[in-house]
């Protein structure tokens, strides 16, 4: 097409929407003519099981629960009164916690108040609370967010050597819904004994968001924790981010939280719009199947346009591939679907990976994110007439029109402006089109039956780890190979797992495992003296 | 394979380099037998063309450039002796500027010392810095680092409201080689605003990172910058990180930057062997061959499970997709080669996208990374015998198990240590695969033809830009659309073009550019009152 031509198929896709603040422009995707009308029976099959659904429908079959995150937003639409009423209770109950906090109701063991927060979480717990602080906090933050994510314990004494002055001050933010994860468990355990080992009581400056009942909850109530803060059943991690998940985290950093809802609450609002052409979230779901073949064919490479949400392709790779990555669709089909996210923020990675996508395999469509508003107060010039955001912008369309001339595909959403209320909208509209879409391609969005192999796996590697140690400790100081020791536990089969556990321990005072090398890596002996 | 046979086939693969403190695992690959032999000859050729280039030869042969990244580290290596004064001197200098600035020799305009760094650069000239600012410093760092990486007016703001107060005591780094990147001059030009603002003359904080003769080894010149530090014609922005480029900031940290350069030296050494099996760089170049065929079909995951080395993946995607993402071979056939990389940090990620890893398509081979010591100090226990660090190992090893039984293939590296010198041979391992793997498939991996096409579209649209602005204030306050503008600049094919540049300018205030709302979103009119 020329441009000329272009101009009229930007014309007749682009969805606007005002009440969003927010242009989703689809013109640079190479479908037919006729492609979305031939699509139009199962996007409005689609939005009717996303009606569902949110009606209270069990759209989480495998687990039999419902999808709830839409309701956190808006609680009218929560399907009992006792919903509503606990959900409007749970934001409430953030805010006043967050005011306390601030205005020095709430104040730590020793010290005036508190001044820096410790989240502690994973995957869902912390991905979304990373975005948000990014997203929208700076130097003039009402706190400073730090966030433990990991069993690293190199990454956690990074953390805590920034703040080990000022534990005292900080406060910690314990996430996990189930509260049995098993990072986040370590994470905690490990910040309870620095808050010790500063002689300081970690019950005074600890607050657990988790549901009722779990482990987290039992011990935060035995302990006497400062505040406890609900997760539900209805809501899944990696769609938490409105739930206290993210919002305790956002309201402590100072964030203003409703304006956070209103943004997610007004683009669900526009993306339950039947009418396809108006709704952006049906658009992106189309694309994704249009760019993929409904296979997910081509990766996703997602190029905000702002430093500020250079996190952001992070989150969707979990959002996107956590919730479309599955073995089995909802008939118990072997699928193997799944769409593949990445990309970090422009124009920086023009200067990385955008040569490939310029001349390399066919194998993604890009999102561009734009963001009109530059910065507050006024740009110095560049040049004559220029300033630093009109190359920015420039670069972006470049780019754009240099893939298309390449044969490769792109879409462009724009934000006016990034705000706590645009950031709520883009969250909201992502959650509705990866929910269109995994109904395009009957897959489960809400369940992750994946994540339980890697975690029991781990488990086991544990309980193996205790069975070597216990063989080698019997050897009464004696040194054996990994073979051997494998042999002693009747675990001759496990040899190979049995030898990474010793070759960590060895490198680690804790387990007092020591290495005495041998010709051959694999034949070293261990012993413990 | 059952556990037993996977044993054997683990001793039989394993490259391990005590040299480096590093092991190779390729077990989990399932190439077949013949695997190996059969790509001996094309190996051995590989790393003849690689001695070539080391001795050299213009390996560059689209720009008629040596590629000397590896002489850095080994500056007798290097063809002339001039050269090899070159280089040894600029170690030098680095190291002697560094020490001045952290002894108070040199000073700034105000106040006793520099306690700051800001790096201005994009791609080579900030990645790798930024790598390994972050895997090998923290809150004890002799200076903080910042950088600015972009040309988003937003991201500056940001960088410059955390040290607004601090400029006077705060050193700016620009970085670029050919001087000449747009992005790079907004960031500089925007800083030294700054610095004006604040009362001081950037000139007396700033250091230039450049070519000899460049328009910024120009502008420092003139202007009397406090240093300018070498970079060569011989050394490519991605694989520049052991020049000055990557040095200087490091050093300014505190950052050992011998111990980095042994590190790379030692591991340029190692995969220099001839021998495959004990060169973990040419097994990886192999094993990234036989995962996608030679024509990189599948996704390179990258799961470093340390926190610290989260920004690794990042730095990959643009050495390896930038290296090997080219649409025509050394013989000119048109081939759209690349190899994608993307990925985080474990476990972190298994909570994230690892669920479409375990169930998804089968178009990935993940690399595991493991650094088998914890952390400085003693662990506390989170269970008994069990610490933070036993869960990370368990977590990678029962991924991988995980993966393996679901038919996904991986490569596990493993660190004995994270420190200066064995992220320097870390760097190094994965240059020379790129380097081997790009002969493999006959690429030139030293170049970046992509790069431009974006660059030059974007100075393009600055231009229509100007052309715009002036059609619109000739209407002297008078409003038109889009449309009419591009007919009033003899550039009516260019309309889209118009509208976009018209639709960001009237977001901000620097243009004086208004919009007038319309029915339909692309009539809006524009006027300049």
């Amino acid at each position: 097409m020329n441009e000329r031509e272009l101009w009229q198929r930007y014309r007749e896709h682009l969805c606007v929407r005002p009440d969003l603040g927010m242009w989703l422009d689809i013109s640079r995707m190479r479908f037919a003519d006729d492609y979305l009308s031939s699509m139009s029976a199962a996007m409005a099959a689609a939005l009717e099981a996303m009606r569902r659904l949110e009606a209270g429908e069990k759209a989480n079959i495998d687990e039999g629960r419902m999808v709830g995150h839409y309701w956190l937003r808006a609680p009218e639409l929560a399907p009992s009164e006792e919903l509503r009423t606990q959900i409007r209770r749970g934001i409430e109950e953030v805010k006043a916690f967050a005011r306390d906090v601030h205005t020095g109701q709430i104040r730590p063991q020793r010290g005036e108040g508190f001044y820096a927060v410790i989240v502690v979480g994973i995957g869902g717990s912390a991905l979304g609370p990373q975005l948000v602080a990014d997203a929208l906090g700076g130097a003039d933050d009402v706190m400073v967010v730090r966030f433990v994510d990991n069993t690293d314990p190199d990454g956690m004494d990074r953390v805590l050597t920034e703040l080990e002055e000022a534990l005292d001050g900080t406060l910690t933010v314990v996430v996990s819904k189930s509260g049995g994860t098993l990072e986040t468990r370590n994470g905690m355990m490990e910040l309870a004994a620095a808050y010790r080992h500063a002689g300081l009581n970690f019950a005074q400056h600890a607050v657990a968001v988790t549901q009722e009942g779990s482990i987290l909850h039992q011990k935060a109530t035995h302990e006497g924790w400062l505040r406890m803060l609900p997760m539900w059943d209805f809501v899944g991690g990696r769609t938490s981010v409105t739930s206290a998940v993210g919002l305790l985290p956002a309201a402590l950093q100072g964030v203003d939280v409703e304006e956070f809802l209103a943004g997610a609450r007004a683009c669900d609002a526009a993306t339950r719009e039947r009418e396809v052409a108006r709704n952006p979230a049906a658009l992106l779901a189309l694309m994704w199947h249009y760019a993929g073949a409904g296979r997910g064919r081509r990766n996703m490479v997602v190029l905000p346009y702002r430093d500020r949400l250079a996190l952001f392709s992070r989150y969707l790779q979990q959002l996107v591939m956590e919730s479309l990555g599955k073995a089995r669709d909802r008939a118990g089909r072997e699928v193997h679907q799944g769409l593949t996210v990445y990309g970090n923020k422009g124009t920086t990675d023009q200067h990385a990976f955008v040569q490939q996508l310029q001349e390399g395999p066919d194998d993604f469509f890009a999102t561009f994110i734009q963001v009109l508003h530059d910065r507050d107060g006024e740009s110095v010039s560049v040049e004559d007439d220029v300033t630093s955001g009109d190359y920015l912008t420039s670069f972006l369309y470049g780019t754009r029109d240099a893939l298309y001339r390449a044969g490769r595909d792109s879409i462009t959403l724009t934000l006016e402006r990034l705000n706590a209320q645009s950031l709520g909208a883009l969250i909201a509209l992502y959650e509705r089109a990866v929910g269109l879409y995994a109904e395009l391609i009957n897959v489960n969005a809400y369940h992750q039956p994946g994540v339980e192999v890697g975690k029991h796996a781990a488990r086991e590697a544990i309980a193996l780890q205790r069975a070597a140690f216990a063989a080698l400790r019997a050897l009464g100081g004696g040194a054996a190979t990994a073979e051997q020791i494998a042999a002693a536990m009747g675990r001759p089969e496990a040899v190979e797992a049995v030898f990474h556990v010793l070759e960590h321990a060895a490198q680690n005072p804790e387990h007092g495992v020591q290495r005495l090398p041998a010709d051959s890596p694999c034949d070293v002996q261990f012993r413990i003296p």
